[in-house]
């Protein structure tokens, strides 16, 4: 039987476990990336794990998302970034040059090597046939030290791509497509692999603007084949060596096929507040639109604000609308800087900001109250942008050029008949910004520089053989990570520094709890079904582990923090609806069990007692692996005794 | 007697006094300019005076401070302003347009014209022969409405300068000569006209340099006589109607004359903390530095950031350093875009920001912890780049180029050979940004536009005859407006928005203040001396009168805030050690006089009876015309009351 892409890249990096859909498998990670606002947790655990030198054959480190540096904790952070890339042999990409995703892209990712990065859209260069993967920093400081990374086997299916966009249609409008057809439930435990006569129309960057979206079907990754467009690409990149030619085989077995013919597409929109209610722009048209915003990692590529440029080329912007191009690498900016098309779009009335995630996160450029705002990035989540009720939507640069020009939503193809479509030009070279990233042998630094906001990460003990403390909270269901640990600016600038970070676990349910928990000496939290949905941020493990916390009883746990749980060593018991409602905050719990013992022999069933006084039995479901790691106490305890059982760390090699 | 260039454009606008040192004159403006961290008080305090059109020759709202907008209520703000200013009748500068000063000088300033503004930057085109002064919003306001502006007339100070730079040394080095022998207090009360065979030397852009930092020296304002130079700089920014030559008579009389010679100075650098802390670069070299910033109103301009470019070219900066460019106006950045320097620099490893104020008040690109920051701004007032215990050094962009190419204080003149002192080049045309700038007569709204954060004005009621109350606070010596009205980013946002914002009135002393003033009916501030140094902010009273405070016994008053009680209604009366002593926080205090009839008949001692037990007297020291405006209850109510009296306000006619 033949192979798909996808298994193709995993056989070549398979360390354990079978390639059937559902099964855990560990594979070889080639290169990884990390970003400012996770990557200071890595390199923390990094340093943890007693690790000295990054092992994968690339690791690089890019500061993005916080490059405004409005306070001097994100200043504190690049710089600690930079010496811990430094110190470690990372490439160090420095405030400014840009979005991980892009600047990865054009410096260092390549065909059929593996790639684990700390950020959701980590697929983006599925788009140059990478097997990329999104994960907790955990995995990735773990990979960075050698180890393998763990995943389910998702499903592979064939995204079949038949004719050619025509004028006005985007890339974006692909991806917008599966948006509509599928939903963001509906890539779940899934790998998008693109195939058909349509791939072969589409650059590279067309694709990786449909890879770095695959992120909001839900999925566990996208991917092209590696072909003469890829090979282009890598050659205007600068970065020919890195081509090697990979297609699926003709007789490769998919899981599911969705076709999807290019030639009927037209320009999409999706509309407030979710990046699946998409409909076709003509239907949204008319809506006033007060910002129109060009850039972040799914369309802030030169090639793709161009066609934008040349849409603005002698025109002016509506008067009422403002328009910001952030563009997705200073090697994007500079290149639209050296010819023109810089001055010419802020001629046209725009404003360029630096290269950064910025707004897509709601960092800078929120929205007016009760206005809409149209931007060419990847999510637009209710408030992500800053504000609560914001009116997001996302589109193609065309689009959102065309909307700027009219001061309200337009399909493109009713502009006045002298814009003509822009059409897709790649540069002959994508050339600048050579001097942003500090190699590894040209480190300024050779050890680690810590400002007053960044801590230690604290390590778990092994997992007691008795387990007794308060329940010290009990909450309802459908807890978010965002009630466990918010994200908020002024919360967000902590994530280096646990112990205040700490401070606000858990603060919009009760902000007791985090001194409360302090205060016990160990204890419970209790939740209702579905504990821990949303975000994979792992500090929503680590702060309640930092706390004391030593278990959580709920009726069910969302699938990432679950695992994020074990990653930290709590205990995740299932309960049922009746233990739930017996159970009172303030209760004393008690595991009956030999906890450790019982974790590691496979025992599922757990006794509870409550008070002294009554008994009720808690799940715990978890793989071999999961329950090793939880009784060591927490990946980074269980990583680290590894290392020292096998006489060091890889690093000391 | 011949007259000096100040006193001729004073005479020209002369409405009310004479021009006697120390006396108050009334003077009609030409012009105002407002940005958008003062501006919406501006705009909302118009509104509530009943104005319905600018009466100035020339209104031009910016949107400078906040153009990141890191909050929506920046952004609101900024729709309020563009409402406003197309409702009134304003020049409309468009977010990320760039710094007020800049784009005033580039599209309004002229010779001969009064420009009043509310930023303490206003005297910039005094380089241009403007007679520019910096006030509180509310004086905007009221000369916005055809108002007369009052103020004492200063001392006016000749300076004489001999000679031409030699290289290297720039017109940065000439105000920071100033400084280093004034120091930051030496122009208090003063005007300095500068003169002298060295003037013709300067081009107007580093006239504007030196004008613009005239506000370091604490004086009212700087001036330079209109002359060649002034008519080019005109014509190249397209404005050469605009030119008017000045001159002071060859035989006025000053106050004071001091004498440079520009061939004597040598780049010089302000060392932490204070811009009058300047030595010679060479005293300071060898510092490593970790940020490097040009920008800012002082140093933003085309003609700047030149220089640097053409010494960064074909080299790169130092790894260990980030590199900001933050130009002052949209135009410069165009104009850089357009000639390719911006992606020289960026190519050299510079970061370009928008054009914004941003970092100069400390918003964004925040230095890091215990790390040097080198920019060519106008301030460096300890925790002002917006962290405490910060290390900013204040110089030319020659001295900051050459610092981070080397990463370290450097003297340019030490640099290698191969890089050759640039000189100042001006382009034979400003042109760029022309979208930016919505003109009244093609404004886009008719009303205003208030955000949730923006609310009303709140005025006063004119001075009861019985003034009654508790003393809510006692405070110490010292208490500054930012004591009073924190300016941290987290309560600069609420400046739209009084009961909000008074929430954090005096929290930094008690944090129970607000609450129990408004639980009260009516109080008093008890201080010792010197209250309400600092910050001109008016909010400072605003805040204390929307409370229900109605007068503020202390030792001594900082003169500005004394202004502003008066400007707000609030009561000002001195007390002597002995009363402030006796006086406990939470005293009954009543003001045994007809308090209004007093104020008005010009008594000077009031009664004071404390607890109904025991009396003292405060003294009341102020003009009539001020004794009108605190009997009216503040100069809003005053202003308004006599536009009734008058038939109706200016606007109405």
């Amino acid at each position: 039987m033949g192979q798909t892409l996808t298994e193709k890249i995993l056989d070549d990096h398979l360390v354990e476990g079978e390639l059937e859909p559902g099964e855990e498998i560990g594979i070889e990670i080639d290169q990884v990336l990390t970003q400012d606002t996770t990557g200071t947790l890595v390199w923390l655990q990094f340093e943890a794990l007693g690790l000295d030198e990054v092992q994968t054959e690339l690791a690089a480190q890019y500061c993005d998302h916080q490059t405004y540096q409005f306070d001097f904790k994100n200043t504190d952070d690049h710089r600690f970034l930079r010496s811990a890339a430094g110190t470690f042999g990372a490439y160090f990409s420095r405030p400014g040059n840009g979005i991980c995703h892009n600047v990865h892209r054009e410096n260092f990712a390549a065909p059929g090597k593996t790639l684990l990065g700390s950020d959701s859209h980590t697929p983006t260069p599925g788009g140059l046939g990478q097997l990329a993967i999104g994960s907790g920093g955990l995995d990735v400081a773990v990979a960075m030290g050698g180890g393998a990374y763990y995943v389910e086997m998702p499903e592979v299916v064939n995204v079949r791509l038949e004719g050619e966009l025509p004028d006005w249609a985007t890339a974006k409008d692909v991806i917008l497509e599966m948006l509509r057809r599928l939903s963001v439930k509906g890539g779940v435990g899934k790998i998008f692999e693109y195939t058909g006569p349509g791939v072969e129309s589409l650059t590279a960057p067309e694709r990786m603007t449909i890879t770095n979206m695959g992120t909001e079907l839900g999925a566990t990754s996208s991917i092209f084949p590696s072909d003469e467009q890829t090979e282009d690409y890598l050659e205007r990149v600068g970065r020919e060596d890195a081509y090697e030619p990979l297609q699926p085989d003709d007789d490769a077995e998919y899981a599911d096929e969705i076709t999807i013919d290019l030639s009927d597409l037209e320009p999409l929109i999706a509309q407030p507040s979710m990046p699946d209610k998409v409909v076709p722009v003509r239907e949204a048209a008319g809506e006033d639109v007060e910002q129109v915003m060009i850039g972040s990692c799914t369309n802030g590529g030169y090639e793709d604000i161009l066609p934008a440029a040349k849409m603005l080329e002698d025109q002016t912007i509506d008067l009422s609308t403002e328009m910001i191009v952030a563009p997705g690498s200073k090697k994007a900016s500079e290149m639209l800087a050296r010819e023109g098309w810089t001055a010419e779009l802020m001629a046209a009335g725009v404003n360029f900001s630096e290269a950064t995630c910025g707004a897509c996160i709601g960092i800078g450029h929120v929205p007016g109250s009760d206005s809409v705002s149209l931007r060419t990035f990847n999510r637009n989540f209710e408030g992500r942008s800053g504000i609560e009720d914001d009116n997001v939507y996302l589109c193609s640069p065309e689009v959102a050029a065309a909307a700027a020009l009219e001061g309200e939503i337009v399909d493109p193809r009713d502009l006045d008949d002298d814009i003509e479509a822009p059409g897709l030009e790649l540069p002959d070279t994508y050339a600048g910004a050579e001097e942003d990233i500090i190699e590894p042998d040209e480190a300024v630094d050779d050890e680690l520089i810590k400002g007053p906001n960044i801590g230690d990460v604290p390590l778990k003990d092994p997992l007691d053989s008795h387990l007794e403390g308060e329940a010290l909270l009990k909450m309802e269901d459908n807890i978010t990570t965002d009630h466990i640990i918010p994200a908020t600016q002024d919360i967000l600038m902590y994530r280096s520094n646990i112990p205040k970070l700490s401070e606000f676990t858990l603060s919009r349910v009760d902000d007791t709890f985090a001194q409360r928990s302090l205060d016990s000496d160990g204890g419970f939290l209790v939740a209702g079904e579905n504990y821990g949905q949303g975000s994979s941020r792992e500090h929503a493990a680590l702060c309640p582990m930092y706390l004391g916390i030593e278990g959580v009883l709920a009726q069910s746990f969302a699938r990432i923090h679950r695992a994020n749980l074990f990653n930290f060593g709590l205990l995740p018991l299932e309960i049922d609806e009746d233990t739930y409602e017996q159970i009172d905050q303030g209760d004393d719990i008690e595991i009956v069990d030999d906890v450790e013992e019982a974790v590691r022999s496979g025992q599922e069933e757990f006794t509870i007692r409550v008070n002294d006084d009554w008994e009720a039995t808690g799940i715990l479901d978890a793989s071999a692996r999961e329950r090793e790691i939880l009784a060591d106490g927490g990946k980074l305890t269980h990583v680290k005794q590894q290392y020292e059982e096998e006489g060091g760390a890889p690093a000391d090699d």
